[in-house]
């Protein structure tokens, strides 16, 4: 399946003193990102939290490699990295969506909570599981 | 009763490209100091809501007279200045803490909801009723 | 002239524990709405801050009517109400882009800084002075 | 030298709808410690950037290992990991502040820039190269 990046517009109160989006930020734009990147599969976050399926994060990690100013559109392409069923890692490129530049890239790792324990989508909800599955390369 | 200013240091994260405190954080250190000046006539926030009572903001109000820069301690000092079971209003003055200077002064109205209804305080927890009541001039 | 609402989708990260949009960001809301109000008139902002003219926030307003979900689309209507080259007052409508039902309503007022001081934008500006002169009803 | 942790309260307004700290706030926290830390050894950061030495984050990683509730204090210990005039690396440990769990793990690199140009510290502020050096095991 082709997925298309996630744009989001850099705000204006997103800058701090150094006159550039603050690099938290990014980490938000990640998880617009892939919230993004689920509807596109099907998935309504709302409704899996509905079901009682939490998403916590596991782990972020981030490398800035050009500043995005305020105003500035980037294009943000997110990619299922792994996915078991337990846990799962995607990640993502950040560009510039008018100059195509490499603003960042970075990773998160999430795992699933039924009932506020660990669980396995594959039998908390064999159809997220089964859209999950599938866009694996 | 006489309530001791809650103290802030402006972060870094929390200055825009103007290198001044971003005018929405002022909204946020609000609520830093309500619920602090509630812990100071002895009511936990985190108890409040695990009784069932959720608080949600009405209005708010803010004046801004002097930019506040990162890593400046602004004082907050709160007065409840009207309270009658079902809303209540807050005002707040921010200073410099060095200074004195007013950076900004605001307002910020509230209700209660219980089980999701609007409801009266004096009904829903008595005691939170008294300590509110007993702060009125 | 006739202006488009400003878009907003609201974000997970939006969300604080009452499950609902934080207050704090209407505030941060309203100022991605009065930028693209701007961007619609014809003025970039980040060329309005290139020419050395700062635009402070001097007073914000809102009354919070109904609550914004995660995944919400807000529609932002924006209306200069007042203008007269040294201050300006926008007025705020924030709806349910799907229900229509109003979310919130919120008042900013702005004044220019030119070289750090106070100033008037028939002087300093006056393509913008016109500008904004124009949206006036 | 002996560091204190720097001690940070929960806001309400950096939780989420899962009841939690938003995990991109830890991201900001680690922010706050480095700049304590830094005061600590005798760097006020405010003029670091006075003296045209900017300090960008070109990478940043986070490992969540238990929840941050609204109201918790968390103590947070920065350590000076890699240090070369360059580059450094500061690695940090989120605890809660009443039990001693530990919430997160960090690291953070950075480099420097003097008149927008990544330069060497030691030649750029030999005094701060020189206090940064001490910091080092």
């Amino acid at each position: 399946m082709e997925y298309k990046p996630y744009i989001h517009n850099a705000k204006y109160y997103e800058t701090d003193q150094m006159a550039i989006v603050h690099h938290s930020n990014y980490i938000r734009w990640f998880e617009e990102a892939r919230i993004d990147w689920m509807n596109q599969i099907g998935i309504d976050f709302r409704e899996v939290e509905q079901r009682g399926i939490v998403v916590p994060v596991v782990s972020v990690h981030c490398e800035y490699k050009n500043m995005t100013h305020f105003g500035d559109d980037v294009a943000i392409t997110v990619k299922l990295k792994q996915y078991n069923g337990v846990r799962f890692v995607f990640s993502y490129q950040v560009r510039n969506a008018l100059t195509g530049e490499l603003n960042a890239v970075g990773e998160t790792q999430h795992c699933f909570l039924k009932d506020n324990r660990v669980g396995n989508l594959r039998r908390a909800a064999p159809d997220l599981h089964g859209l999950f599955l599938a866009q694996l390369d």
